[in-house]
């Protein structure tokens, strides 16, 4: 259906730990650039100046090593698999420049509602714009359920 | 069964990003902390010198936001979930000194043989020391199926 | 004259890099909560909350190299060697537990208020606090002229 | 006399700490990424198949405060200002991509021989490389005093 967003990265010579591959901690470090660039997006809910959205839950598929040698940038690829009331599920793809998959992160994102510390049903505007980032049609209207879905 | 293994980990003023709570992050590097110290002990392999081993996924949960204001330390409670042939599914619970679980890690570690750059089961003594730190008799024998298991 | 501020820092499996040692930042990170622990103790100025201060310099000696594998903490050792109007220059010596130094950070720090943006002369009673960890007198009431003291 | 190497790095959204500035050990990190990738270009010693260089001394200015929500990017200007015997000193300008300096690291490197652990003094070849960086002519084949010279 729709497009991926895509993000890339800089890696930076201490992204390496001392096994000689990209440090497992440092795949989220660049899932959440992608993710924060994009959401920053997110229409802002009616009243409200920013949407924001907390990290409910990820998980982490280490599918290749990558060197710093050897990769300057990689670039993640991020989908939206899932839309629940106040959640979304993201795939978040993590690729070399040539298009070989490294690594894969699927978070759980909770609009959330910092005034009130509670989350926050997704407006119909921000459906719809989260909908344009789904590869295929996601699943909408139910409860994400995280792990599951 | 057995006895979880518990490690302690300082936490550092940095730990915390601009939303004023421990970054996404942070929890993997905990996790690593404690699996590096408590996979050190691991017997080797016959006639290798170190067992090492690869983290093949991660699960994450994010249960409670911290503040290092508030904690200067907590805790990684690692029991063993799954013993697959060559892999091993751990659950590394991160809690306050208090008690109180703030995040959950499963990962699922691959026993590496890293001279032959492939997988490698498990001795049997291997095993039977992973079974030490079964919080309850881990399902044996079978493949452990990232994600799934 | 006074005693030294002492803080103890547990050292990460992360924090070295692939040449195999600390990496070249992390002194600064210990540095810094060091200096965190430390300058939360300030007594606050009349009227003030909190006494804030910011980085202006700091000149980081690289001593020693260090492994994780053979040093679980590092101490940092804290005194005061120079009292400016509303700077501070503080020796942060780092060193293995057995008292050797391996890095030394000079950091020149600025009392700042937030709230005017702009640096803030010490109080009397600030002064007389710093003062308690000079390891011997330092110079009082004239500028500390960073880099050149 | 020659031109600077021009290193532009990406800016991570958890490269700000809770002060909601870059963290004061980030210049460093970038400083390291342009030198790496600087220094991976000088050319071997007769015999060796790479030159290796340590760091011996940091001085760093912390002159502007940097937001990651205004900058994507920052660029690290970098020159030679001094060559020792073994040693280089470096200064490594952070920028604005606008020009604006915001933070200024001098950098002691010492040419090291891993294999005897001890310094090794610049060829001539070496020598010549270097010089192509010094923005002004820089004082040769005395010993660069670091912090003094």
């Amino acid at each position: 259906m729709g497009e991926p967003f895509v993000y890339e990265v800089q890696l930076r010579w201490s992204d390496e730990d001392r096994m000689g591959h990209l440090n497992n901690t440092r795949y989220l470090t660049f899932a959440e650039d992608a993710r924060t660039r994009w959401f920053a997006m997110v229409p802002a809910y009616d009243g409200m100046t920013h949407a924001s959205s907390i990290v409910a839950r990820m998980e982490v598929d280490y599918i290749r090593q990558v060197r710093t040698a050897d990769n300057d940038w990689l670039k993640v690829v991020n989908t939206v698999i899932g839309i629940g009331r106040s959640s979304v599920r993201l795939q978040q793809e993590i690729q070399r420049m040539s298009g070989e998959v490294v690594n894969r992160v699927i978070a759980t994102q909770v609009n959330f509602d910092y005034d009130h510390n509670s989350s926050l049903p997704w407006s119909d505007t921000q459906r719809n714009w989260l909908q344009q980032f789904a590869a295929t049609a996601p699943v909408v209207g139910r409860s994400v359920n995280a792990g599951k879905a």
